[in-house]
């Protein structure tokens, strides 16, 4: 896997190069990663939950799906550059949170107990 | 920076000891990235742009951006292990995809010729 | 139901009473109902579609589904006031479009004809 | 302005001639509006909070905008009318509850005390 740093470097070129770091103010980069969210979350919002396991399986839409994650991405890693912030190590902090607010012996198959549980999930 | 396969391994690791697996179908999964998505906009939509630039100077504000960029971050590696996207390499594809529709010496300077332009952008 | 002119009317006494119009920037809202529209979305995350369809039998979860709902409900409005918009009259336009574009007898259960459709679905 | 009801009758039959009423849980109609708020960010997303507010005098921009809030404003209604939930009457008790939380006298001109406030906004 090609590693993050590595992208970084590759975005700040291309801004630089067309000097669209002007646009890029934290605000705007959250809203651009936000509407390509939009376009991702769109993909999946008439499939079946098994329909949506299987959608690497359709070529077009297999497509779709990976460069609109690719997009979310390229926005939210230009984002933490801007902001000075480690993506990887942003997230490996939040899920040693997790860890310690979710452990394991009593949360096992239970939604109720995950992130953003909702009463009626099982 | 550490690698996002680490994060992967870990994410899939912390899953499959809470027996979680079950609720990660990428109709799911895509659903909580943007839910959290839309924490990390909140986060910005009072500020003026000059404002958002100096978010991480609050020392409390700073923290729940990153925070809430990690969340956003875990929630995609997520989805792209369990769709077996290659996260950093679909970002790639798509700059190098951008950095054809926008060449240099036509895009410099306007936004006009970036993704998602608005007309009335300079 | 109440109309959308009271919602409308009272939004902007609330902001003016406390002086807030300064905020109310169509950027600014719009961020704002993206911010309220990823809580909604966090409520039904975890859900399957059988638990979401009964998501208000249960008093919490349906408390803050409406709650959500409202939020979203109010940004926009304020968002489509500042803007000199009929929100309605903007939906029941895009609704003639539909129709027009998805005639009755070629669509009749398919999803694939429908908006946003993805080839996997049914 | 035309009633709410009216567009939500209009979507009832929409949906109902089409058949469409299998796909509309309130999970995929949640993740529908989410996507077109999407496509609704995107629009303001390298815009100035002064160009946004101008958005409307360019024809094919405020086009887009009305047209986006149009689809938001469709799935949310399409989803309130699932739920049995009254769209405005939610909008409208959510705005009770905030006037109570940010009373006049303490609120005034300082987004310190507006929902979602942000440390460092004015």
């Amino acid at each position: 896997m090609a590693p993050v740093e590595e992208l970084t470097q590759r975005l700040r070129t291309f801004a630089d190069e067309r000097n669209w770091g002007q646009f890029h103010t934290p605000k705007n980069l959250v809203m651009a990663a936000a509407g390509e969210m939009g376009e991702l979350v769109a993909e999946f919002q008439w499939l079946t939950p098994e329909q949506s396991a299987a959608v690497m399986d359709d070529l077009k839409a297999g497509a779709r799906v990976r460069a609109g994650l690719g997009d979310v991405v390229i926005y939210l890693t230009r984002l933490a550059d801007v902001l000075g912030i480690d993506l990887v190590q942003a997230a490996l902090d939040k899920l040693e949170d997790s860890a310690r607010r979710y452990p394991v012996e009593r949360s096992r198959g239970s939604a109720a107990k995950a992130p953003g549980y909702h009463p009626s999930a099982p």
